[in-house]
């Protein structure tokens, strides 16, 4: 079970209803770039169709043309899959915590990278898993502290079960996974027996600058299937509200998938299927996907630039090389009390802090900043109040 | 992990595809009664209002319109219960899985009736809860089967946590549990500590001639919050697609199914909640409920004039008092080998078996006939067919 702690800024609303806040908090795509009219198209017409099936639960894998869209999606990125191979969930949220229910005892152990996506730490942690957290540089996990944090798991007896990586833009730090540090993953991986989970969420979100697809592709691709178990979704490709993820892994593996599935929320909405499964059939996603890719990059500049004027060479991150965040270290003297987010909020910017995303008390010199969302003509002031927020006294938070 | 025995039948496609089937196998709403116009006006609305926040995940505990909308309805059930007490969920099978998840250890005892809905077996299996089955009547659960049932468990030396139970329409027999059952319940369960689970998802079907919805009063409207955990659903009285549910239980123990649930899904689906909070704001669900209602009735009581037809008096079940199911034992010499399932379809018509429905071993001479969904027309037409199967004979299962 997470602690109140780790979730405590999930539980408020995820998008903030005071508009004058400026947010840098949530890791949604840009709604200003979401294809409304051709959203309305689809929505009508299926409507129109007065199609009974959409009411219903459907295919418990999913609806098979969109399993078959899947497919082809897979295939563009590389991974031969065919239909028996995916299961449709309800975001990629749930495919994480089938795969951890389906294959994690109390006590097993999960290798992290550090810092991680904050939901998949919940979602081990729920399924009694032990988290330890190897360390991440700009090109992806280092291999020689992953052998480390094994032998000393070995050493404590536990039985290491699964590698968890976002090789493409981890979340929060946007580090992209170099082409041969993936081969060493799965050299390592293979040697050591631990099956490897893939949340590739932001595979279409690798800026065309860092090689862009070819960049991205998947450590899957030159895998066995039985080796890595491959997580995506459409909420940061399309929009979160849909609740469409996917899982590729054996059948097997799949049909236990399926069957803690249907114990747990019994199938995905028939009508969102549907909703996306048209997005990707009328070539909306194909379209607007480079769209979307360079608006994030102009997005990551502008931020970049900002804290830049501000800061000057006061704060430090690594160039995201992709996604939706920057990962920013704060110096020694700016761990305010109380905390920075909500000296932050109290200038009218939100933030989220670091230790949601780490298991090993680290995070805490850390925030992470979400560009994706938010409008262009906000981010330089919502770093002024950022600024104005870190340069406050140590306990002086006071109102703007 | 439930067996793939369990649920078989449902990792087939839920709406057969093939439409010269006659379909009892589903307990789904009747798709013809679905009212497309209104919904075709209110997905336009929706859509056509360009609403950012209907993108994203909102706040994690629900949408708080439809969460006020929720406590309307459950004001309408003699339920009073605030905003905090409320939790929508992604279907009730969801809301199972959280309480099953949150609540139950491993080797705990739930007390379930017997039969009763399969996907609660699935749930609480998934949670490796030991299941207990106590006789259920025509008015409900047998109480003194139930002390007894739980002696036998306390005497095994198990924590004995939850009784879930379906007073409403009971799936799959249609069973009513009678008011004066409904508070010895309250009172056994007060005495002997456990916490009361009522699933509330045929609450809107309980036939008029049955005392509608004062005949349906919730266990829950009498109790403490803290002694009942209540469950409802828009599946049974919209539509499955949207996948939404609830669950009404004291702010402490909601604090730690919200925390649960980010881990297994993150949010329900921000736009599934505005359709039918819309539906529910506009008038569409008060306006057709009793319509819906009627129509059940009507259904069920062509079904039974069918079964008589065919069958005389060689098959026995109890007149279901609401809901969507005919529970019905097959004589001893039907028990075909293959299945009746199997020959039923053969025979083109759909139907479930007994078994999943029960965890004793019991169930193997029943068969469950869902009346809800299938065109008026088709029911005699079904029950011929049915009446073909079990009177073919024991290995002859021939297609039609």
């Amino acid at each position: 079970m997470p602690s109140r702690r780790d979730i405590s800024n999930w539980s408020e609303p995820i998008t903030s209803s005071d508009h004058s806040l400026v947010s840098f908090a949530y890791g949604v795509p840009d709604p200003s770039l979401f294809p409304w009219d051709n959203f309305r198209e689809i929505v009508t017409d299926i409507v129109d169709r007065h199609d009974r099936d959409a009411l219903y639960y459907g295919n418990l894998r999913g609806y098979p043309p969109l399993v078959e869209s899947i497919c082809r999606l897979m295939e563009q990125r590389q991974i031969a899959a065919p239909a028996d191979h995916v299961l449709v969930t309800s975001g990629s949220q749930q495919a994480i915590d089938i795969v951890a229910r389906v294959l994690l005892q109390p006590g097993d152990v999960v290798l992290i990278e550090s810092p991680t996506y904050a939901g998949a730490i919940t979602a081990f942690k729920l399924s009694s898993a032990r988290l330890a957290s190897v360390r991440l540089d700009e090109t992806g996990i280092d291999i020689d502290d992953l052998e480390r944090v094994w032998q000393r798991s070995a050493n404590c007896g536990g039985t290491i079960k699964l590698l968890y990586l976002i090789p493409n833009c981890n979340n929060p730090t946007g580090a992209l996974m170099s082409p041969s540090k993936r081969q060493s993953v799965l050299e390592w991986t293979r040697a050591r027996g631990v099956m490897v989970v893939e949340d590739d969420a932001y595979h279409t979100v690798v800026f065309d600058e860092e090689g862009g697809s070819e960049a991205a592709r998947p450590i899957r691709a030159a895998a066995d299937s039985e080796h890595v178990i491959y997580l995506s979704t459409f909420s940061k490709l399309l929009a979160p509200t849909f609740r469409i993820g996917w899982i590729v892994a054996p059948p097997p593996l799949i049909e236990r998938f399926v069957m803690a599935k249907i114990a747990m929320d019994l199938a995905t909405s028939a009508l969102n299927q549907r909703f996306v499964d048209e997005m990707l059939r009328r070539g909306v996603v194909t379209k607007l996907t480079p769209l979307w890719r360079d608006a994030y990059r102009r997005k990551r500049d502008l931020m970049e630039a900002a804290l830049h004027d501000q800061f000057g060479d006061a704060l430090v991150w690594w160039q995201p090389k992709g996604g939706f965040y920057l990962w920013v270290g704060i110096p020694q003297g700016h761990q305010l009390k109380p905390s920075v987010a909500q000296c932050a909020r109290n200038q009218g910017v939100e933030i989220l802090t670091g230790e949601m995303f780490c298991v090993d008390g680290s995070g805490q010199d850390k925030i992470r900043l979400a560009f994706s969302a938010v409008p262009q003509e906000q981010i330089p002031e919502g770093i002024r109040r950022l600024a104005k927020a870190l340069s406050s006294g140590k306990d002086d938070c006071g109102a703007r």
